[in-house]
């Protein structure tokens, strides 16, 4: 017998922008907004029975008509006020809100930073993914496209050498990459009125760059744990730490054909092949 | 306690050409290789001791390594010798090998396709993931970004509406994806050795694309089960079909101010925001 | 004092689809536009005086509104019908219309090729540039991301040896390219109510192929001089072949380390840095 | 006769990291160079001789090569120093180095800023091009994706309407584009060598952004013509500033179906179509 396994289903791509103006002062939201839904959709796909099924136009319309209300902090809140719209849907069992958040910063002008004008910071893309049942919300932030590099303080010793090993040992050595991070947030925090997810989320960033910056590092696999674990033990608020990190190798360039030293100088930047470590740090207690 | 959760780590984005050169006819394999292992390796993590981790240096030696014995078929065969290799490591617990293969046809000319000219077919990429563990092999074989638009046959009513709806209802629309496909081979049929990994998926794609051209699509949701079991009622070898399908709108330009009119003739082609319709359709029997 | 220089000004990244519906067989056309408009369009740059300047929003308009009546055969007559247009507003003196056309074929069915159904050709994007001025109309045509290969019969040897060089000379490389070619016709034959856009457009693409898979490449170089000579030789009908060719290097893996003997078979293929060789061959006749 | 035309052949995408050490306080470098060279090559192509062809492969090295003594400045001298090497090669008659400029920042920590971590900075990406020939060398600054919004002070109104006209005045429009901005120096300033690229570029820089947050914009065009005449009039040094920007279009969304109205607070953010303007704005004395 055929029947259908795992399904889910929604829009993408959702681009907002929110102006606010206060007075002469504005302030500019940019999301891009995703929804997915799972639920009790087995007739839509096997009758083709559509009764049940929420049209993606309409979950666009709903993300516009949310924001004048409930686009007013953190976009974990939005996500979480959209969240709870979507799985009050009968046949909805779960519905995920996933948001990118674009930052604008002031323009710099000789009065001060600008009330009106912006510049699009490419640093790096914060993120949130908001997730409801009828057991309770999973709040996750994060952040991706944050490019880092140590120029010092990263190694590579010690792994094991078989008959396709050609890597040295390198107790020095550019460590690059393109971090992509996301923390689960315990749900009696993330729950609470009073919870300021900006203010965390600042402080997670700071402790995660610190980290990077100071920390030896024997290998990304360690970088991970040692930036998770500073996370965890800053934020008793935060369960879960996920780490995705390529590693954006840099080559030195052989600079002897032409007579030159290379003395750890010149390198060459590449994007393939790279290493990918994808690892998970949290609480052994259990505790959410 | 802060402890090591789900952690994996490999290289990424290997490109691998294999010529093969039969007297003055020459084949041109390519592909793009990622290996993954999970495993032993809370020691790295947490102590920075690198005597479990395989370098992914190291794989990527092993990928090019490995090409001229194993890469003599499908990919599928090239992902089992790979996969068996990594998993043989004894701190490895799972090894997964994915792999794309980008197309190169002859070069057609006046005596015929060439032998040793290609051209790089853009038409979609084919995919497979082995994952090998202690318990066994599991085989995916897929492609993506095959791209496909039904010009008829494909509407969408009969869904709610709520205060956030304003989508008309529509018996004639056009369909347009980028399909995304990936199916499961039962064990038994992906271990043996007389299996033709190739013409199996020469197979589902000829079944995939005529059950696309020739169904009625109430839905992109029961289009992907009408496709689905298709393809599971005529592969017995395959227990499961997951297809990954954005809606990529078309829609109706409004002519009427320029005094014309559209009869379901002009559209704007977007891609933002996109419907994304994510499901698994399997054989009920849980055989495998 | 300063004053304007050159300027342009336009719309870009028009989406138009066209469904052709003839009885039950239907076509479908998938074009992006763009519009570039020259003129006196002084003063609204220094003036901020907008009375010159055809918005934008009005050439997007311009385009569907023209698609119905005027899209109904190649992309370079729908591109003279609008530079017509465009050029004929008093304070433009020259509009320039570029086109792709995204291929969408007809997919197989076990009924011959589907009448309303279709998949998406990567193999190439068509391209067309058309401008118009009061002293005329010049008429380009063209492809791009046409991704071929040679496997034989390409060398590079001779080349100057200075300090910094160390490439070895070889006399069998693989070739690989992603082909820009662009052909200007002649006035007189792109002016003709019966010149035939689509079959010249085959014809050179033939040409351009089987030249390819054919010869023997010195050099990039002299291998668009062959292509670009093959095609002057065989159109009177153009006038110059622009083509821009990067050199997408396959480099041979060193597989001694493992024991292995690469034999022209095992090949890294790269994109960074790559060889980029831009040249245009025409008649020197001055014919047009 | 079949001859050749313009043509021109070089290396692109090279990638060079320079890490330079002042003790324990680092400094990284991170380039993207082309190399493109013109001259006799003609017999390169129509003869196959490849006796003139510098190989693009040595131009790379040569990079690489130069960059410990000659990339010590700004990317504008290690511009001059390449072009001058190349242009020095007898069969070449221009030579044109084109260099893109990563930045990265001290990543912050409680010690101040890291000595030895960096951050990549999306703001924006330096670039500069010097173009050398018997005649002299030409040195070209600039910047491109740069995004930037204003919310306020941004109208269109007064543009010419014909049948095809659909978009309705506005006096109050969020205005945001992605910069693409070129400068040439004055052959006297970038000869110079206490020219100073360095603080140029952050002057330039600032005028534009301070400029695009405090002018009123009556269009696109306007606002290039108001922004480079700024940078022309503080920056005797330069004689031409070349804009291009896209309009990247926010468009008020309808929220009436819901019930609710839209005070200029919600807008869709589009990518496609999108306006595009391309200026000029020079000194008219014909300085250089």
């Amino acid at each position: 017998m055929i029947e259908m396994g795992p399904n889910r289903y929604g829009k993408a791509a959702i681009r907002l922008v929110k102006l606010m103006r206060d007075g002469e002062r504005h302030t500019v939201r940019d999301l891009t907004v995703a929804v997915a839904l799972e639920g009790d959709f087995g007739t839509a796909h096997s009758e083709g029975d559509n009764a049940s099924v929420v049209a993606t136009d309409t979950m666009k319309n709903t993300i516009y008509a949310f924001a004048p209300e409930h686009l007013t902090g953190a976009i974990e809140r939005f996500g979480h006020a959209l969240a709870h719209h979507f799985v009050d849907v009968p046949q909805v069992s779960a519905a995920t809100i996933s948001i990118d958040e674009h930052r604008w910063v002031r323009i710099p002008t000789d009065d001060g930073p600008s009330p009106a004008a912006f510049l699009r910071s490419g640093d790096f893309t914060r993120t949130a993914e908001v997730r409801a049942t009828a057991a309770g919300v999973t709040t996750i932030a994060g952040l991706r496209d944050l490019t880092v590099m140590k120029s010092r303080g990263s190694a590579f010793v010690g792994f094991p050498r078989d008959r396709y090993t050609t890597l040295a040992e390198t107790d020095d050595r550019i460590m690059a990459t393109m971090v992509t991070a996301n923390w689960r947030y315990r749900a009696s925090a993330a729950g609470s009125a009073g919870f300021d997810y900006d203010a965390t989320f600042d402080a997670v960033g700071a402790t995660l760059l610190e980290v990077f910056a100071e920390h030896h590092s024997p290998s990304v696999q360690a970088s991970i744990w040692i930036m998770a674990r500073a996370i965890l033990e800053a934020h008793p608020e935060i369960d879960e730490v996920r780490m995705v990190l390529p590693n954006l190798h840099h080559w030195a360039v052989d600079l002897t054909p032409f007579g030159l030293e290379n003395q750890g100088e010149i390198f060459v930047a590449t994007r393939e092949p790279h290493g990918l470590i994808d690892a998970t740090v949290r609480r052994g207690d259990g505790a959410s």
